[in-house]
């Protein structure tokens, strides 16, 4: 078994969504000042660098992260890499896009992998989405998860249609993958969501496993 | 596959270690109020709830826990049950406690199961931790990776030579389990720490797979 962590790493330095609360991560006791021992404290918005969004997120009677199914969580997942020249993710680009028959998870590999690889530390305004008539596509296939390699699913200033027809289908979104090491391929997807009562969303360290 | 999550639910109300910063989580935008979403925000010390202890934790020149394997936090696992009458796991309890021999991931189920399952809101001081010739013990079976199910693999008040004595040998803790609804045997355990930089240690969604 060979293991691809995909998560990024949270540091204060992290990029995050405008007006969302921005990464403390302090150690707040210290064994060099005559602690017992070193313990780190950390605040941040749950949609903080690789995470899951639960339908409460755009949906005011959705479910919450603390409830959201394992078995999808965890399970055979296909990485489709969209190459450098793709903008939008729409339902045409989806068609011609090499997706396997039955499959019910899927990660988006796009130009967006690179700002990570680049390490930039200011949020990006142009990454790459997928439009409302993208995310209909992928409900009509029967996707049940489905994740992209930046800070949200959908396009920049467009929001609300795309998470909203994902999250009404209860398709679980994982956004802030990092894709930069990982190939197309169909790999083991475990992704664990820290389990936050009552959120709209959580943290997930997220890893892919190659058979 | 069956999914057993073994993880505590994080919120405002799970006891912590005295000292140690509480547990805040708020919705800090809300769609009800005008936001176009939800977004939460949660504010924790590192070991809170269920939790991976790095080296760095104990050890000034420890390895932190964005650095820990995951080829240690994923793999076959064996829970023992040491019943109601355990107290101190020392080396004595554990040469009687048929552990597999050739086993390299193990959890302990204790009483203190039994916290979680009473919903206990206050920190309790009177839990089952492991002795320090009980992690000797450990060590010397080539043990990688450890955990128990309250919020100290050690006794209270005693917390340095176990702890030591363990990520001295690299042997990666799990702490803060809720085992009460799991039974003995082996399983494959999925342990993913968040991935906080330089971190003494961080939340884990922690989940048992039965094959």
């Amino acid at each position: 078994m060979r293991f691809h962590d995909i998560s990024v790493t949270v540091t204060s330095m992290l990029p995050t969504w405008p007006g969302d609360p921005k990464v403390e991560l302090d150690r707040v006791e210290k064994i060099e000042e005559g602690a017992n021992a070193n313990v780190s404290r950390v605040a941040m918005g749950v949609h903080t660098g690789t995470h899951v969004d639960a339908p409460y997120h755009f949906l005011e009677d959705g479910t919450t992260v603390d409830t959201l199914p394992l078995d999808i969580l965890i399970g055979s997942v296909q990485v489709v890499d969209l190459g450098d020249q793709v903008d939008l993710i729409t339902a045409d680009v989806l068609q011609k896009a090499s997706i396997i028959p039955g499959v019910s998870r899927i990660l988006f590999k796009t130009r967006n992998s690179q700002i990570w690889e680049r390490g930039e530390t200011e949020f990006q305004t142009s990454f790459v989405g997928i439009s409302a008539d993208g995310a209909e596509y992928l409900v009509s296939k029967g996707i049940q998860l489905v994740g992209i390699d930046y800070l949200s699913i959908a396009p920049y200033k467009n929001s609300r249609p795309t998470h909203q027809i994902l999250l009404n289908a209860k398709v679980i979104i994982i956004e802030g993958l990092d894709l930069s090491n990982v190939k197309a391929g169909v790999y083991q997807l475990v992704c664990l969501p820290l389990k936050l009562g009552g959120s709209d969303g959580a943290p997930a360290r997220t890893v892919l496993i190659e058979q």
